[in-house]
C-alpha cells in the first residue's frame, strides 16, 4: 500500500423527502446563494419548486441560473462568475447532475479567480480558494456530489478538461433516491457505466497489497450490477436506487483510490471524444473502458484474473490467468450490452474518418514531439491511444 | 436502507514515517498543545523523542500529560482539564491507542465544561463544544482515531460510559504502521477483535436492503482476518500492518453503519465486565460477541446465514439458514481461537460468583422498575443480558 492523506468533509444527507428541506439545511452556511440548474427537468418534476419554497420558507435569499447542458460549457460558467460578484453570491447550489455540479464548482472558485478560469483547466492549476459548494443531486453518476473535480468543455477550442482541489468538494450534498424514479434507461446505464469506471479507474494498479480497499471497489462493484438489473426490471425500485445512488457517491469520493497507483487514461480518452462528438460521457466510457482494459490487461494478469472472479463472478482460474482475464473484460461486455450500452465508436455514432490521431495526441498533450503519457497499470502514449481506439471499432 | 446524515471530517495521514511530521502537521491548525499519552512504552520506543522533536522543530507550543491507562480513568481527564485551562493550550494531541485518544477528547471536551465532565457521560449528553482533537495512532484497535466517541471509566463509581459527538472526531490522525510492529501478541489479537466488534455492531441488522454496506462490512472483515493470520507469523509484516490499521480505521468511522440499525449490545455488556474486572476491551468483547451472536440469531437467520457465507467463507446453506447461522458463529470462534483469544468468562479471568445481575441491570439502567433495552436485532433487557453471559460461560 501506497502512503495516502485522505479527507472527504462533504456532509451526505440521504434518503427519502430529503430534497424537501434544503432551506432548512444551507439556512446556517449561506446567505446569498446561486441557484444553478440545467434545463427545464426540474421543473417539469416539481423539485424546482420544492427548492425554492424551502429556500424562501427559511428565508434564504438567492438568485438564479439555469441551462447549463451535459458536458457544461465555459460561456454559462463566465456568465455565473459575474452575476456571483455583481449580486454578493456566497454560496453556490447546484441542482442537477454532475454537469450541473461541475458547472458549480467552475463558478464557485472564478469567483475568486484574477484572470480567466479557463486557464486553470488549460494548465492543469488547482484552484486554492472557492465558494461553498452543495448540491441537491438528480442523477446518479457522476459523483461530483462529494468530489474534489470538476470537467468543463471549452466550446471554442474543442477542449474538454478537468481540475482538482480540496476546495472544490462540496460542503453538503443531498441525495434523495426517488428523484431518480423518472430518469430515462439511457440516462440510468450512463450512470451505472461512469460510477463502474470511477472505480475501475482506481482499482486496476500495480501497487501491491491493496487488499482492503481492492475488497471495498469489489464489493461496491457487485453491489451496483446486482442494483442495475434490479432497476431495468423496475425503474421505481427505491431499494435498488438506493443502493445505486451511495455508490455512485462512494464511486468517487476519493474512499477507494487510497494507498494505490491509479490510471484515469480511460477518462482522459472518453473526454477527447466528447468533447469533438459531444457524446454522453458514460457512453463514451463504455467503449472506451473495455478495450482499455483489453489492451493493457497483458501488463498484470493477476490482477485482471482476481477482477474477473471477484467482480464477475467467474470461477477461479489460477491455472491460466490468461484466459481468466480476457473472460472478465468479455463478462463486464456482456453487462453492458445487456444494460443498453454501445460497445463499439460505431455504436456511439463516432464516424470512421474522425480524426482519431488528433484525438489521440490531445490526450497526451503531444506537441512538438513531447507528451505527458497517460499513466496507470501501463503508461499510455499517444500511439497507443490510436491502438485502443482501434480495439473500441 | 434508511436515510442518513453522514459526514466523517478526519484527515487521515496513512504511511511509513508519517508520525515523523507530526509538527509539520500541527503547525497550521495548533498554537498551544497538550501532548497526551500513557505509560512509558512511546518513551522507549523512540516515537515521544521524534514528536517532541517535530513540535520544536517546527516552533509549536506544547505541555504534557502522560499515565492514561488502559480503560482510561476520569481522575487524569480531570487533571488534564485542570492543566489546559492554565496553560491556555487550544489543541489536544492524543499520542497511544484508543483509551489514550478517548481520555484526550474527555479532556477536549472537559476545557469548554461548566460543570463536571462525568456528567455528560453519566446522563450521556454530547457535548456541544471541544477543543480540536488529533492522534498519532499506536494500537490499531479502538477506531477513536476517526470516532466521534470517547468511553471513560469513573473509578468511584466502577462506571465505563460512553458520549458521542461531531466534537470530538479528531481533526487530525497520523496512522504509521511501522509502529504497530512491536506491539505483543496479546495486543494484537483484542486489537483484531475490537476492530471486528465495531463492524458486527453495525452489520447485524434488521433493515432490509443494505446492500453496498453490507458488501463494505463483509470485505473489510475478510481483510482483517486474512491478514491478522499474517501478523501472526509475521509481526513486522508492513503490508499486514497498513490493511489491519486502515480497516481498523474504517471500521469505527461510521460509514460502515449508515443506512442501517445497528446493535451495540455486545459492547455495553462488555463494558460492565472492564469496568468492574479492567479486562482488556478487545478481550471482553472476545467472549461476548459470540454469545451475542448465539443469543440473537435466531431473530434474523438469513442475515447470520448470509455472515456464514461472505465473510466466515462457509459453503452457502440456503436450504438449511439455521445450521448455517450457527456454523458461522462458531468458525468466528474458532478464528479468535487461533489467534488466542478468550472465548468463556472464566479464560477472561472473571470469577464463578461474579455479580452477573448488577452487571446485566446496570447494562440496561434498570433502575425501580424501569430499564433501557439494549438495542440490535432484537432488543436486550436485563435478564437476556443474564442469558448472554451465561452462553458466555
Amino acid at each position: 500500500m501506497l502512503n495516502f492523506d485522505y479527507q472527504n468533509r462533504t456532509r451526505i444527507v440521504f434518503g427519502k423527502d430529503t430534497s424537501k428541506n434544503v432551506g432548512q439545511l444551507l439556512k446556517p452556511i449561506a446567505k446569498k446563494v446561486l441557484l444553478h440548474y440545467g434545463s427545464g427537468s426540474i421543473k417539469r418534476s416539481g423539485l424546482y419548486d420544492a427548492i425554492v419554497g424551502s429556500l424562501k420558507k427559511e428565508g434564504v435569499d438567492f438568485v438564479e441560473l439555469g441551462g447549463v447542458k451535459p458536458n457544461p460549457r465555459l460561456a454559462l460558467i463566465e456568465k455565473g462568475i459575474a452575476l456571483c460578484k455583481k449580486e454578493g453570491v456566497d454560496f453556490v447550489l447546484a441542482v442537477g447532475g454532475g454537469s450541473v455540479i461541475d458547472s458549480a464548482k467552475a463558478i464557485a472558485a472564478g469567483v475568486f479567480c484574477e484572470g480567466d478560469i479557463w486557464d486553470f483547466y488549460a494548465k492543469g492549476r488547482s484552484p486554492e480558494r472557492a465558494l461553498p459548494v452543495a448540491s441537491v443531486l438528480t442523477i446518479p453518476a457522476a459523483g461530483s456530489e462529494s468530489s474534489p473535480n470538476s470537467v468543463v468543455t471549452n466550446e471554442a477550442t474543442q477542449q474538454k478538461l478537468a481540475i482538482g482541489s480540496p476546495a472544490l468538494v462540496p460542503v453538503l450534498s443531498v441525495v434523495d433516491p426517488e428523484l431518480y424514479f423518472t430518469l430515462p434507461p439511457e440516462q440510468v446505464a450512463y450512470g451505472v457505466c461512469d460510477m463502474m469506471c470511477h472505480i475501475f479507474e482506481r482499482y486496476f494498479t500495480q501497487t501491491a497489497h491493496t487488499d482492503v480497499v481492492d475488497g471495498l471497489c469489489e464489493s461496491v462493484l457487485r453491489s451496483i450490477m446486482r442494483n442495475a438489473l434490479r432497476l431495468k426490471e423496475n425503474s421505481q425500485d427505491y431499494d435498488a436506487w438506493a443502493e445505486i445512488a451511495w455508490a455512485g457517491t462512494l464511486a468517487h469520493n476519493g474512499l477507494l483510490g487510497v494507498g494505490r497507483a491509479q490510471n484515469w487514461a480511460a477518462h482522459r480518452i472518453e473526454h477527447e471524444l466528447s468533447a469533438i462528438y459531444d457524446v454522453p460521457h458514460g457512453a463514451g466510457l463504455s467503449v472506451v473502458m473495455p478495450a482499455w482494459m483489453d489492451y493493457v490487461r497483458g501488463e498484470n494478469l493477476p490482477m485482471f484474473a482476481q477482477f474477473a472472479v471477484n467482480v464477475m463472478g467467474l470461477d477461479g482460474g489460477s491455472r491460466d490467468v490468461e484466459a481468466c482475464a480476457r473472460e472478465g473484460v468479455a463478462a463486464l461486455r456482456t453487462f453492458w450490452g445487456r444494460m443498453g450500452l454501445p460497445l463499439t465508436l460505431m455504436q456511439l455514432g463516432i464516424p470512421q474518418d474522425a480524426p482519431f490521431e488528433l484525438m489521440s495526441k490531445k490526450a497526451t498533450k503531444c506537441e512538438g514531439g513531447k507528451e505527458i503519457p497517460l499513466e496507470g497499470v501501463k503508461p499510455i502514449r499517444w500511439q497507443d491511444v490510436m491502438r485502443i481506439l482501434e480495439l473500441g471499432r
